[in-house]
């Protein structure tokens, strides 16, 4: 399939690269050139084409991916000038896998649909090590008919695809995915920094609440990284940070109580001001053991 | 073995029956009488005596468990009137199941160091279901000699079992535990509710959720229960609240911040407030919807 794609960042690369091997052929455009750099092979080999405008990529694609880090990136590369719309090929499907929250995406897809676009949004979750092994979780929202079209893409990318309803659905669920990823990792770093401070060793804490009902997969993982103060990401504390802003935006919109979760974005908006933003996620810990560094003030910098 | 066992109410009872069924005689006390009802059989066949005072359970046994509702309970039991303090033979090792916290269990465990007594501190996790299939997670603290002297005992009524560390590690794991378990159980009925007030199927969310990196059991057991609507305990709304003071005071002691925890336990008081504390703690969700009745007022009743 000749298949665009739009963000070959930390996690487009990769995904893209996925496509790619597995047979099909990449229509590709990027804002910086040394993004293409990875696609060489692949463009020596017709494997892989570069196209001056995103609207020349949509001239030679069935379906555009595109995977950037905030909607007006996406609004942008859809509506902006040479955008995709303005380049589009009958019963193009464009595919948002950018978390950009459920109003942006719902926007998007209506406006797609006025140039006869179709619009899949689905996030994923799983991280960088998810995109290079192929084990993303995918959240898809649209109808059936985009969804079964773009599935054989998906499952080259990912392990657990599910379209969970129409156009914004897909992140909703990221939206609901991120409540449990930031709000967890946050419980877990509550729970050892508890265990660490009592005198107790949070090795065999977390060793024992593994065989039961508290069992979660951020204990496991993150919960072994915090003992072994493995800071290196991974999922960095600003896009949690960013995540969780994401989530918090909807709440007010629907005029939703989200407790635990506003917590949760407090302490990711203080370990970004601690300097720990580049730091992965489970950082956190840091602030609940007082060891991260002074708020750095932007305007002091 | 000859084991008292002190509190037979909805877990002590199934916990009981368990030991006695392994084989092993029990030495009961109850302050109400219909508690022993139970063990009618038990005692027609000499595998359950009862007895007027604690003391007396303490004459005829080498293991005293106590399952009881707060710390105050545990420390009549121990050191009261016809205590078990005052009763105990030679080599007596107390062990005490219930969930009160880290500083009164090593209280207890000191006071009866003063009278030769050996204690083991070790709160369960599991609920009543647990107790019944003997499936509890048991979180112990104490010495190795005492601890390998009564892990026969836990292998009988738990699954995993483990350990943590010295007197009051097995409460300190708890706390984790209540940590984990209560802010994991509001999270998810946030991010469950977020889906429904999306318009998004929130089954569909929690089976995308499942298969990725937010997957916890309690995403798995208490979301699939707030889908249907079953708001039968479990584990009480109000339980749920006792256990995060007792986490809170722990952290007020210690001079540490838990900001997820803090918003969970002040949704469970909310919960109790509004009449859902004999509900399932996965009630907290009714809160979270606005359609829990009113605040009660205790003052007004």
């Amino acid at each position: 399939m000749h298949i665009g794609f739009i963000g070959l960042g930390l996690m487009g690369r990769p995904m893209a690269l996925r496509l790619e091997r597995a047979g099909h052929t990449l229509h590709l455009w990027a804002r910086r050139q040394e993004s293409l750099a990875p696609f060489a092979d692949a463009q020596a080999t017709g494997r892989a084409r570069f196209h001056a405008t995103p609207a020349e990529v949509a001239r030679h694609a069935e379906v555009v991916i595109t995977m950037l880090a905030a909607a007006p990136d996406v609004e942008g590369i859809c509506f902006g000038a040479d955008g995709l719309a303005s380049g589009a090929a009958p019963g193009l499907v464009v595919v948002d896998m950018s978390t950009i929250g459920p109003q942006a995406a719902r926007q998007i897809g209506l406006g797609l649909a006025e140039h006869n676009i179709g619009f899949i949004d689905a996030p994923v979750s799983g991280g960088e090590v998810g995109a290079i092994n192929a084990t993303l979780s995918i959240m898809a929202g649209g109808t059936p008919g985009h969804f079964e079209k773009v599935r054989p893409l998906f499952e080259k990318m990912g392990q657990s695809i599910t379209l969970v309803g129409s156009c914004g659905a897909g992140q909703v669920a990221k939206a609901c995915n991120q409540i449990l990823a930031g709000v967890t990792t946050l419980a877990v770093a509550e729970a050892l920094n508890l265990a660490r401070q009592s005198g107790v060793d949070p090795a065999r804490v977390r060793e024992a609440l593994l065989g039961g009902f508290a069992y979660s997969r951020i204990l496991e993982n993150h919960g072994r990284r915090m003992l072994e103060r493995d800071f290196k990401p991974g999922f960095k504390a600003w896009m949690q940070q960013k995540d969780l802003r994401l989530v918090m935006e909807e709440a007010h919109c629907l005029g939703l109580m989200l407790p635990a979760t506003a917590a949760a974005a407090q302490m990711f908006n203080a370990a970004v001001g601690h300097g720990l933003g580049a730091e992965d996620a489970i950082a956190v810990l840091k602030l609940l053991e007082g060891s991260a560094s002074p708020v750095q003030r932007k305007d002091a910098a």
